[in-house]
């Protein structure tokens, strides 16, 4: 959300027609475009049926952050869906021309929104927007997180993949509604919780957790997103010789860790102060090294 | 889905600005607009989280059927999503101006769409549109249908409303890929069922099941939308005498069963002559009738 002050530099918006190939027309395969101007047909699928898959990337100092491995979940997502590929070339050109059109700025939040497109076209509907993020320090410096039921066993994935585990959908209505849940609970955030008892992810984050010089997160097999933070941080402590491996945990194990954070491209690293009435250690300097690492000012 | 035949009439768009009270700026609360130019912006939130609701009626010779019940269950659902209340008689007329823009069809589909609104602005967008319904015809005389898996239990309304059992949101890209999941199999369409052996109802539509003189279908309790199409056959069926209930069901009760329909709105009464392998007993007669109620044609 970007803030409507009349300080904030101005949200940038890239159509991206080309996003699963050449457009049909022979058109450039992205333009700039008015993002105060409506861009959406009322018949895309985005609309009806919240029927696409997104991605969001944080740019610091200008910088996007793990473009790469965002474009392959994007991938991975659509490919979940069955909807086309969409085309990495196209898309790296189009977030360039996206931070190039925006004001230089410390945090830029870059959504990549990829629909189904509009009723009988069979064509994905792609746009690129970039804006001024949020301002996340608050959030940074520690968060209650309130762990909720998820309603789905981290089996999901092998027995029932319609379900769409592990994809990044635009239907995030329950993952919205989560988030209401926890703040109506006192927390800033919320932790899935698989029937089976196992933790999960948070809405839009990923969990990382410290026990002793290991560092765990929950295994993609149990239908949670394939983390890009996650990936960054487990290879910078491996480099360092910590042990670093994907494990089922429980809340209890969560709570009587030696630390966790739920990990995002915007918000970074924050550290949970407390999962439930559960109170978990803070250590603020791994958090600001989880913070440099995750906005390359490493 | 609309036709692209030059044949078929054009689609009607109303935009509702007022659909939660009166727009701030005094214009009028609704007004036609043309649906061949976008009308959405790429930051309202059901583009962006597929965050809002919906209902579809249908209008058969020009009659809406059931648009009290319909308004009631959005207004269910937005009271589920927490969001603004909308206003009835607003959107009373708003469906009626849409439906009297439209060319007079025999069947026309009318969606209504109550999204959260674009970000930051706390206001609900809202929009009908109006267009000629698909050819029914062949899906109306018999489905197979295919068992799936829904991933929750029976007990989430009560125990998680956070996931939102029992609303119709804009967030259904899983229900669409049951569907895809459905036909990849050879059927129809699906059956949604729980972890805990029941059935639920189908993506898109509500489940009937006649055993002997009795006419059943899932208790809303157990996470289902309630139907509109169930109650106006429930009437009838309870002033010829029948019995009728809610009532939790196995898929073999489903399968043993003296006849089974996935009901909707747009698609009317569809007898399901296959439940996966199953063979069920077909009864024309009455599904017609069940056609004819449906459609106010009776």
């Amino acid at each position: 959300m970007t803030s409507s002050s009349t300080d904030t530099p101005a949200p940038v918006l890239v159509l991206v027609p080309g996003a699963a190939g050449t457009p049909h027309d022979g058109s450039a395969p992205f333009r700039l475009a008015d993002p105060a101007v409506p861009q959406l047909s009322i018949t895309d699928l985005v609309a009806t049926r919240g029927d696409g898959i997104f991605e969001t990337i944080g740019a610091f100092d200008g910088r996007p952050i793990n473009v790469g491995p965002h474009l392959a979940r994007l991938a991975r997502s659509a490919s979940l869906l069955q909807m086309p590929a969409p085309h990495q070339e196209t898309l790296l050109a189009a977030i360039d021309a996206a931070i190039e059109a925006h004001a230089d700025v410390p945090e830029l939040t870059i959504r990549v929104m990829y629909t189904r497109g509009i009723e009988g076209a069979g064509t994905p509907t792609c746009w690129i927007d970039a804006h001024v993020s949020d301002d996340w320090a608050p959030y940074r410096r520690g968060i209650r997180v309130a762990a909720l039921d998820r309603g789905l066993s981290t089996a999901v994935p092998e027995t029932s993949p319609w379900l769409l585990p592990g994809a990044k959908t635009l239907s995030y209505a329950v993952n919205m509604a989560a988030v209401r849940e926890a703040k109506r609970r006192g927390a800033q955030d919320a932790l899935f919780v698989a029937t089976d008892g196992y933790v999960l992810e948070g809405p839009t984050s990923t969990l990382l957790v410290r026990r002793g010089d290991a560092f765990l997160t929950t295994p993609v097999s149990a239908g949670v997103l394939p983390g890009t933070c996650v990936t960054t941080l487990f290879t910078a402590l491996q480099d360092e010789g910590h042990e670093v491996r994907e494990q089922l945990m429980t809340v209890a194990d969560v709570a009587g860790s030696d630390g966790a954070w739920l990990l995002s491209s915007t918000r970074l690293a924050a550290p949970i102060t407390h999962l439930d009435e559960a109170e978990l250690p803070l250590d603020l300097e791994l958090t600001e090294r989880f913070e440099a690492l995750l906005s390359g000012r490493a």
